[in-house]
């Protein structure tokens, strides 16, 4: 069985991030990712807030970190999904379709899954006018009219960012109450740009080149309505992927995000978590970054004290 | 009294980061510098570890930075050291040597600087002989016998950069092993033109118009013996630059570290703290720029919930 000293799970910027600082530290590292290496931010189609590029595609950004992550000698498996993995004692066991490995400490960097609306238009226009994050693109509708779908917290949250850019926000929302926390709802009801479509379906989104309108329908009376409007965030819920993690015993919190300290360590010794998959507040690039450094440190020091563990014991 | 809705003191990658964030959530930003913007990490000859860049020297790096945080739209005032604050209450008052601010929120990305090592000499030969920077002055010592007191990543990393430049480097440490990255021990020790002292203290720096020998003391046996060299570079550690915030009531622990919560939120409504000036436990780049988005994230939430307040107080 193949013995390494960190294995990651996920390769996105958390993971290949923690990854760089794992190999620089000295360390065997070995990351899976179910896909290709890199991450949802290889599906971006610009990024702007990334310090350090004034403007950088996703893609191109995702394949500098896996160049640099394996330059220094991490082995990625791509495409090797981890279906399985026991994580008390000092040895860590993960189990792919693939093969059997161990380590010393894993570190989940899994990210997070959007829901889709699932419906016409919103493939063909993702990234020319339908969007899934609000901080990422909001700036691309500075003074335009901009819809948001969805009710919950990410939904208002989302509203309650763009206000602040866009010249108006459409909040649309199947149903006839916000499933967020009340103060977020106030936030965002409050804006005088802000308003909202109470039960309110969206059929299909429209355009050329661009996001031109989307079709709405009344659930109550059926009444189909066109409305024009430059873009659509899409918020209608992110799902961690956290699943093989807590069925080994990572805790998470009420939706699944893995909790972590301070120093990214969960609740089981040896065992970190970084980026989208964890409860830290905010979900970006640069962020899932600091994360992945914290991880990776916080595991090397915990492998430094379990050799002068060992050598107590020997002595 | 201009008005601003985010002052951010400190222009490194903690506080451009900050910049980056506010200005794209549409908030008007000022940030000032001591120095110029650019932070610590200028004066580094190579950075190989921020997730992006293979390799890239720090003064690239930060340049890119600058570049990108005054393209959105923060204005930056360099060399203008901020002097005095007033944080209680909703307005947030900045004095500097030219004027008086006011803000909304205030980020504290001030970073930490070298810590002296107190010997004789260390003053009068600063600047003649003795430095703090080996890319600032390491090019003056070309072909001449140097030594670089200190054990930890920056003493290493100063090592490496002056094999490549000075005759020979010695490296002096008061301890019996390195406290750096183990990548960064192997560079500067698999060196043919670098060694160490180890156990070893610097007692005097001597010299006349130049610095000419060290007096150096074997902490085991106590011996003293002149040893011969051009120049000195300290790398002991680094202070916290927390004091102007620390004299208005934002909390620190007892090395002066500002003390931030999850959300770099200080003890004071409004305040945050990003970089190395906080008690996040990693002090690099990536971990600046990961605190300087959630620094200014939560800033602009913060300012979003004073517009809801002042709306309802009004109705």
């Amino acid at each position: 069985m193949e013995n390494w000293d960190v294995i990651v799970v996920g390769a996105g910027p958390a993971g290949l991030t923690a990854g760089i600082y794992a190999v620089r530290s000295g360390l065997k590292v070995l990351m899976f990712d179910e896909k290709l290496a890199g991450g949802n931010i290889s599906n971006s189609p610009k990024v702007e807030n990334y310090p350090g590029f004034t403007e950088i595609s996703g893609y191109e950004l995702s394949e500098r970190m896996v160049f640099q992550c394996k330059t220094l000698g991490a082995v990625i498996h791509d495409v090797e999904p981890v279906e399985q993995v026991k994580l008390e004692g000092e040895t860590k066991i993960i189990v792919t379709g693939n093969a059997t490995y161990q380590a010393k400490t894993v570190i989940f960097a899994t990210g997070s899954h959007h829901k889709n609306i699932g419906v016409k238009g919103e493939k063909e226009f993702n990234g020319r006018g339908v969007s899934y994050c609000g901080v990422c693109d909001g700036t691309f509708f500075k003074d335009k009219n901009v819809a948001v779908i969805g009710g919950g917290n990410s939904a208002c949250t989302t509203a309650i960012y763009l206000s602040g850019l866009a010249k108006h926000v459409t909040i649309i929302h199947r149903k006839s109450s916000f499933r967020a926390e009340h103060k977020i709802i106030l936030d965002a009801t409050s804006k005088p740009n802000v308003d909202v479509l109470w039960n309110t379906d969206v059929e299909e989104i429209k355009g050329d080149n661009q996001v031109k309108t989307i079709t709405l329908k009344d659930s109550f009376t059926g009444k189909k309505t066109e409305f024009s409007v430059d873009a659509v965030f899409v918020q209608v819920g992110e799902v961690p992927n956290s699943e093989v993690a807590k069925v080994c015993g990572v805790e998470t919190d009420d939706l699944g995000y893995i909790k972590i300290s301070f120093r990214q360590e969960t609740n089981i010794s040896g065992v970190y978590a970084a980026g989208d998959v964890t409860t830290h507040p905010i979900k970006q690039i640069g962020t899932a970054v600091g994360q992945g450094i914290t991880a990776a440190l916080e595991a090397y020091n915990y492998i430094q004290n379990l050799s002068v563990k060992r050598t107590v014991l020997q002595s």
